[in-house]
């Protein structure tokens, strides 16, 4: 398993809220600004702007648009994020801790 | 168990998001708008404006504020709420449908 993005981006993630259920991220990162490796569990994302992302998993990219509070389903997966816009990003996550039923 | 505040009062609540794991609820109201008894599971709540409430819970009555972007843990509870501020309220919340493990 890849590393927390709290470990591998302190600077670019931060810990809002934590309970035995869930745990939320703020993110925010200026564009060109690029993740480390890391994991993310299932999880809801709340994009606070609209902002482009490239991301590369599993050896492929993808480039993605977050629009501002159009909330969505991110499934557990490991990743690099970079932005690759011309705004800042900012978004929540709501991280699932209980493991599929 | 009261009932889904999507049925209670589908003008100020809509569902956004739905999985085997998560609802995702967008709310809205007025200054004054009030709305029925209704029950929500364990959830987080992500504000989207500052708004003022009271709620009526379990026989008593408490006033809060809810600040922009600080999102929250709200327990499973049952209750009603009124919009007792001077702006409209709005708030996306991540409903767990999985049982507490």
């Amino acid at each position: 398993m890849d590393a927390d993005p709290v470990i591998t981006d302190p600077e670019l993630y931060s810990v809002v809220f934590e309970n035995e259920r869930v745990r939320v991220l703020e993110y925010r990162d200026r564009p060109g600004d690029r993740t480390h490796l890391h994991q993310h569990p299932d999880m809801v994302i709340i994009p606070l702007a609209t902002f482009r992302r490239r991301l590369t998993l599993d050896g492929r990219t993808v480039e993605i648009e977050k629009v501002t509070h159009d909330a969505g389903w991110v499934p557990a997966q490991s990743h690099i994020g970079e932005n690759i816009g011309d705004n800042d990003s900012h978004a929540l996550f709501v991280e699932l801790k209980q493991p599929t039923a």
